[in-house]
């Protein structure tokens, strides 16, 4: 049996979209990023204390990347098995990881969290994230997905955090309309039923529970928070 | 053949100690990032305009996790068979691609590039990177190496980030000492020959020209640094 443990976050929902997509049972247990994630049985999983975290028969595995290469291992599923097509795949998987959700979470951290008190870092953020999102515009130039004609992985892991442009209010100028290949693409994966039942399980907490949960969250952000 | 387009940085000094640890061949193509990133011929390569960019024969790839798990696919080394050893390897390199690299790259821009401009913002990233290494320290308690008792691609992605404890002058009171795991990890692996070779392929640009390079390759800085 696969026991997820998450939270309605982009990189949480990468991994309910993979499940979902994949056909696999799995037991969700919503985790409350207001402190749930800092507890000892919680760190003994992660010791980066961050979702998602994936149980498999008792093997513990962090990091919704490699869990997303897990999965597609385990089933054969949405990785190219040639070699360049794979390369690609995980060329695009790592652009997520280590681009696209990093500044996000970054611009998040001083629009939302941080309430916009340096306007000069919330303008890098912004500026950073539109970039990336016009770099996979031009990855998608004359393919249906990020890593060729497949839908992969590397489109799990995209898709929720492209997904904020259009519910999170701090999202709503992020050039999504204005980047024509990337918004198609959008408008395609979005249709998915798996990847839609993927991407309300787990629901979100209330709104302000789970805005609190992300300033806690947010490593270093306490102290500062409550002297703005 | 293959063909790295690189330069000193961490990301691009990880597959130069893949390249020599693997014992693999290949040619050196410098790239100054105070421009060269952005010229058509660099942007044709990689539309994000970063890097390193590995070319195979014609195969063009970048992203230094990807090109790290196509290497270790090539060769068969560095990376272990066993799915759940497989799994742990790429867990820490996944972890060094959305945690390490991306907060350390914001601890360089606003302690070094932003030359500390906004003093809260710097602490919040010296807070995240000392956080990290205390997690890197966790990972190491009971093992020689960051997914195992075996070297593997995760280390040669770490190694030249713990590197810039030592050699940059920003990041001399990160916690690299405090932190006895990762001490000795560190002492370990860098007397390894080939990583040894590695980090001085490519010898950085003179410091002033290699730090306004850095300065000009982060996006949205140009025009605030002006004004600082």
């Amino acid at each position: 049996m696969l026991d997820l443990y998450s939270d309605a976050t982009p990189n949480g929902l990468k991994i309910s979209i993979a499940l979902e997509e994949m056909g696999l049972d799995y037991r969700m247990h919503q985790v409350f990023l207001g402190g749930e994630q800092t507890t000892p049985d919680f760190t003994t999983m992660n010791p980066n204390q961050k979702i998602p975290v994936l149980i498999d028969d008792g093997f513990v595995l962090t990091e919704s990347g490699a869990i997303l290469l897990y999965l597609a291992g385990k089933t054969g599923l949405f990785l190219p098995e040639d070699p360049k097509k794979r390369a690609a795949t995980i060329e695009a998987l790592m652009f997520q990881m280590g681009s696209l959700g990093p500044m996000f979470g970054q611009y998040l951290v001083f629009a939302a969290a941080w309430g916009n008190k340096f306007p000069a870092v919330t303008t890098r953020y912004f500026g950073e994230v539109s970039r990336i999102m016009g770099v996979l515009n031009t990855r998608l130039q004359g393919r249906d997905y990020l890593a060729g004609d497949e839908f992969t992985i590397a489109d799990m892991a995209v898709a929720p955090w492209i997904r904020l442009c259009e519910i999170h209010p701090a999202c709503a100028e992020l050039p999504l309309s204005k980047n024509d290949n990337l918004l198609r693409w959008w408008t395609q994966v979005s249709r998915r039923p798996a990847l839609q039942k993927g991407l309300l399980n787990p629901e979100p907490f209330a709104p302000e529970k789970q805005f609190d949960g992300f300033v806690k969250a947010v490593v270093g952000l306490g102290e500062i928070h409550s002297i703005a």
